[in-house]
């Protein structure tokens, strides 16, 4: 075994509705605990999942025809972009073509725990950036190999500041990734910044697209960057019918922006409710971070038994104890998610 | 960047079709290359794709239902079964598990050509082992962390004797991962073998139950070196497809058992055939090593320009300069090849 396997934190994903629906013996379950989009995806997706494939033959390992429309789609030349099994898949490439053992790898609590697991995985030295007030970063490190900024965040939801974002790149020594995952939610985004030689840009289909299943993200980088990443990337990260919904759901964007619609028009009713119980904080993604006077394993605990599953930020370096995170729903899923709120909140 | 990048080589996989199509101009193509199973996949797995799945939904992260299903496959506990991204993932997260840098990884060249980039991207110590003049291992080195053995091997075919791998094991003061991605087709196995606590045995759905697309691979190892393995894999590595076609394949074993009797059938041919013109080896696989008196980038190129893709061996370090791959196809596929390559070693 490696000297060091017990650094390695687990992954904790968000739990499945099955494992509560078993727990408590309850018929109907609402999880608003991943991030998913609660529509679903483009019905040209279904459409095109209907086609048989050949799945006995290989997928391509550089997926010529999703790289162009994904070019089309952001606005870069399809030499700058890499595909991967998800932004996790991205992430861990970033990592591998990157980082040398012992290298700094900044980013700033509370932000996406698998920074974390992969910087243990890779013996990068981690360090901590703090956060103001409102969520944004404070700080960053010039000597830094590998800073990662997410925006918006996970899971506070808040944007970065495109300037600051820009003096981060402009000033560090080493590489910069700038997590986009949720960018279509968001006013603004990063894009401008992938002209930088040092910035890679990830995205993904899992959120907006609502396709998080099928694991498709991708990386906006310079092309030697590039070169770089497919030597380290694994050669069939994408499945054929990953590569098929992707290409689907980009000749549909208008669908996701629909469904992207829905989701800023609840993230706002979310926000306005959640105010009157608890303290949340503005979000810019299809989630809401907030704070109430019990702790998030309790709170988590009492929905669950009442067939909500959101997600306690226990795992979250730097979250605190009382910290959780909704995802933004349907309309009648958020109903429910703050009648059975208020209900644990007022029964105590 | 990371210091060592340039050392890390790429992966080339095998041509496709369409590539061939296009430079050549042609209409009609083999591809013989990529070891994949010609007869498709179980019917059963057509019908359970045309669920409609919530691709929006993140897919469970340890597949409880199709470990227990591939435990009653290979006749071990659900609790020493760890899935991932196909053999190339289940191998990568054993390096990521065990490997510190510098640690010796073995294996015996010609093989598996990911062995040396995961040694690599892991910073292992790569030492070549040498093979005996029947292509069987002739050495191993008792101080090595991991020593990797490919049975059957691929590009060679030949399977190891099962006496020499449990020396092996036995004799070893790190790990042995037994690669055995082409194991149905051979008439015995090294499944007895996963008993040792320091051996971990590599399967896959890519072959014999033609799923390759799909990237569907397990290892079989010790409760406690899965636990270790699932802090280094990927979160989400099996699409809800990807586990549904599992699970469909592993309810149709003898739709399996069928294409491998056909492919086993086909392979005796293919070898006698071979043998009136080349020097093929004796194969235990789905495909046949075999050398001829010109290199094999030539012959590559010439069949690919009569529209036969096979595998030229060289970017398989110690495969020689004259030897190539051929995967078993249809009767039809194994006779237009042996037509076409009857052609061009007699046109010189």
């Amino acid at each position: 075994m490696r000297s060091d396997i017990d650094r390695i934190p687990e992954y904790v994903p968000g739990k499945s509705i099955e494992e509560i629906k078993k727990k408590y013996g309850l018929k109907r379950i609402i999880k608003l605990a991943s991030n998913e989009n609660p529509y679903g995806f483009s019905p040209k997706v279904a459409e095109i999942l209907k086609n048989q494939y050949r799945l006995n033959v290989y997928p391509p390992s550089d997926p010529g025809e999703l790289r162009e429309r994904i070019a089309d789609y952001i606005g870069y030349e399809p030499e700058m972009i890499a595909l991967s099994a998800g932004m996790d898949g991205v992430l861990e490439s970033v990592f591998k073509m990157l980082i040398d053992p012992g290298d700094a790898v900044c980013y700033a609590p509370p932000t996406f725990p698998y920074y974390s697991i992969l910087s243990r995985i890779y013996r990068a030295n981690e360090v901590w950036l703090k956060r103001n007030s409102n969520y944004r970063m404070a700080e960053y490190v010039k000597g830094a190999k590998l800073t990662i900024i997410c925006t918006p965040n996970n899971p506070t939801g808040n944007s970065e500041d495109f300037d600051f974002v820009r003096e981060v790149v402009e000033s560090v020594r080493g590489y910069v990734f700038i997590d986009e995952a949720y960018a279509e939610f968001a006013e603004r985004d990063m894009l401008k910044l992938a002209e930088y030689e040092n910035v890679i840009i990830g995205r993904t289909f899992s959120k907006a697209f609502g396709l998080a299943n099928l694991r498709i993200g991708y990386g906006i980088m310079h092309p030697s960057l590039r070169k770089a990443f497919m030597r380290v990337n694994p050669p069939f990260s994408l499945s054929s019918v990953a590569i098929s919904a992707a290409l689907a759901a980009l000749e549909d964007i208008d669908w996701m922006k629909e469904t992207v619609r829905k989701i800023v028009y609840g993230r706002g009713w979310l926000h306005s409710e959640l105010e009157k119980i608890a303290k949340p904080v503005k979000s810019d993604a299809n989630f809401i971070f907030f704070e109430t006077e019990i702790t998030s394993r309790d709170l988590a605990e009492r929905l669950e038994r009442r067939g909500v599953i959101i997600r306690s930020l226990r795992n979250f370096d730097g979250a605190g104890e009382n910290a959780v995170r909704v995802s933004v729903g349907t309309e009648e899923q958020n109903k429910i998610f703050i009648d059975t709120l208020r209900e644990v909140l007022c029964s105590r």
